[in-house]
């Protein structure tokens, strides 16, 4: 019996891999006649690899990425109105719209009248919880989990922390590495909702042959799959 | 009685400030051909104040602060090498030496066996862990709250969920404005830390008449000070 509905955040509740690809196009404009295009972002993937272990994710971490980028691609050659326009680029993304999937406040709704709700999502304290209020979606949650790594260790202590069983959680999110399989590795369910715009650094492989794998086109069908579980024990 | 003793980190558990001030030393001297040092760091300063409320506290959002203070202090003249200087002074806080104050380790080992220990502190998730694992003081703590800001209500969310009445909190640290008023404010007890580096907009009134107020020149008289306050109910 699935008890907690556990969602990821960003690409998940609303949309925001978008926004840093915007920025990433003002770096590439902004770099254009230091080097081409596919170089810029292999470079910036590298840089922004490199800086996770001490930075950790978010859009603070990634506009550092973006400056240190500027500098080694343009041989430190680029000028302070271009670094600057490099930084405003990456700090526009804590402004960003709040865009929700369609149908996302009827789910919400439905679902919190059965079962605890919970956001677990990587990031930056501060942005994160902007956005929170921004989206008006904080009210839905019974919890909010800020952390550093979605990991199988984490999401234990994390469903530990339900009083439950791990199997009676769930989590749902974009995120192969950070979402689905780490959930499932603690003994949960894990339920994939690919979103067209996902980091490379996401990437795993799909767990098909795992009992407690499910995969979503989008999250209205998130009720009907939750119902069908709790029908059929495992 | 207390029952639990929370501690600020930065500047109370270990040394942190100063290394943002020789970041400061770094941004002074390579803009020492566009203005005077005092001008510096009152740019600087307000540059950190007006991105507070968007970038939170933090290396991370100090490191964009001086980035954005040297393209401003220097019209946005400075060349792409001095801006790395700048943004690997500000980095390079992340990775500084533990030095914690003599005699900690007996404190915590002799608090802990009375009382619950508890880590309450602003800052950025990743960094604040990482000092936790780097000076091996993560294992003395009960528990670890890393939040936006420490204001009363703030306090009264995180004694509530000691599950103890608000005076049974006691709160330490170098902050009159985020450590000691709105720990008092909350209906926990207040200890002043002073430390000799503490950043200008940790600055408050001290509350003199505050009952549950209590000032110490060194953190190794904690314990006398506990062992006292729970033989006098107030």
């Amino acid at each position: 019996m699935i008890t907690h509905v556990c969602f990821d955040a960003d690409d998940t509740l609303w949309e925001e891999g978008k926004f840093f690809i915007a920025a990433e196009f003002v770096l590439a404009d902004v770099l254009a006649k230091y080097a081409p295009n596919e170089d810029i972002a292999d470079i910036l993937l590298g840089v922004e690899r490199a800086n996770v272990p001490t930075l950790g994710y978010g859009v603070k971490s990634y506009t550092l990425s973006l400056i240190e980028a500027a500098l080694k691609i343009s041989d430190y050659q680029i000028s302070a109105e271009e670094i600057a326009r490099v930084m405003d680029a990456g700090r526009a993304i804590l402004r960003h719209p709040m865009e929700m999937p369609e149908g996302l406040v009827d789910v919400l709704t439905s679902l919190r009248k059965s079962y605890k709700l919970v956001v677990i999502t990587k990031g930056d304290l501060v942005d994160q919880n902007h956005k929170l209020d921004r989206s008006n979606l904080r009210e839905y949650f019974d919890e909010i989990h800020v952390v550093i790594e979605k990991d199988a260790p984490k999401y234990t202590e994390i469903f530990d922390g339900f009083d439950v069983a791990p199997e009676q959680c769930l989590m749902i999110g974009n995120s192969m590495k950070s979402d689905v399989v780490p959930a499932i590795d603690a003994g949960g369910w894990g339920v994939y909702l690919p979103h067209t715009v996902t980091w490379q650094l996401e990437s795993a492989d799909e767990p098909v042959d795992a009992p407690k794998y499910r995969r979503l086109k989008h999250i209205s069908e998130l009720p009907a799959l939750l119902a069908e579980l709790n029908k059929t024990p495992v």
